[in-house]
């Protein structure tokens, strides 16, 4: 897409650091990284984000996503591994063309994902239960 | 597995507010959630985290977080989502059987995704580029 840097990234226009590509993903360190080793793997084609991504484009990110985090476990010898993944200006996303961030933690580290857990009534969760629940998709068993 | 709570929640050990349950996944509600809507989705069988658990399993998470996000945004009207999951205590991980955290985000909320951006060096750049291409593993394309 015009004026997407990931699009942009993916077409060599803008030079990355590579780590893996195949025929529909592409993997490249983040340059300005929550720590080293900060990966980001991105579709190649252009897809916004997880609503409206292929479901077979975002399996294959996803065995990306766990490829890449054992070789950074492995090789970087981190004591821990974020999987993020951004939807929406208000989620944090800045490129909006859909990725996976795969941030290594080493032990007092600088990154911080907190919320304050909120306590809801048997009442409110039983409402969004409901409302979550109705017609029900199933996804296609594996076995 | 024993003592695992996520393993007593799939098992009905443990009571939950359940959104969706096919034979490989489930997926129920976070009773002390990050906003209203906040939705875990785990495994049945019990696999500690991403480097453990099957790739089958995990695409099958993660398209169970797909659907489930999607239904999220349509019927909660959430700003943005993240999607985190947590691998080893120093990333947060705090019950050790793989599970997605699907957060529904709103403008002004108290979810906080930080971290301060490094600059590395081109140096230090291409040294963790060049271990993580080493060895490459060609995922099985998808056409």
């Amino acid at each position: 897409m015009q004026d997407c840097i990931f699009c942009k990234i993916v077409n060599g226009e803008i030079p990355s650091k590579k780590v893996y590509e195949d025929g529909d993903t592409l993997a490249f360190l983040d340059i300005n990284p929550a720590n080293k080793g900060h990966t980001l793997v991105a579709s190649k084609q252009h897809y916004e984000d997880i609503f409206s991504v292929d479901e077979e484009v975002l399996n294959k990110m996803m065995s990306v996503v766990k490829m890449l985090a054992e070789k950074i476990k492995n090789s970087l010898e981190c004591d821990g591994i974020n999987i993020i993944q951004n939807n929406g200006k208000h989620a944090g996303q800045l490129v909006n063309h859909i990725h996976f961030h795969i941030i290594p933690r080493f032990s007092g580290d600088k990154v911080i994902i907190t919320y304050q857990r909120s306590q809801l009534s048997e009442e409110e969760l039983n409402e969004i239960q409901k409302k979550l629940s109705e017609e029900e998709v199933k996804i296609q068993p594996l076995y």
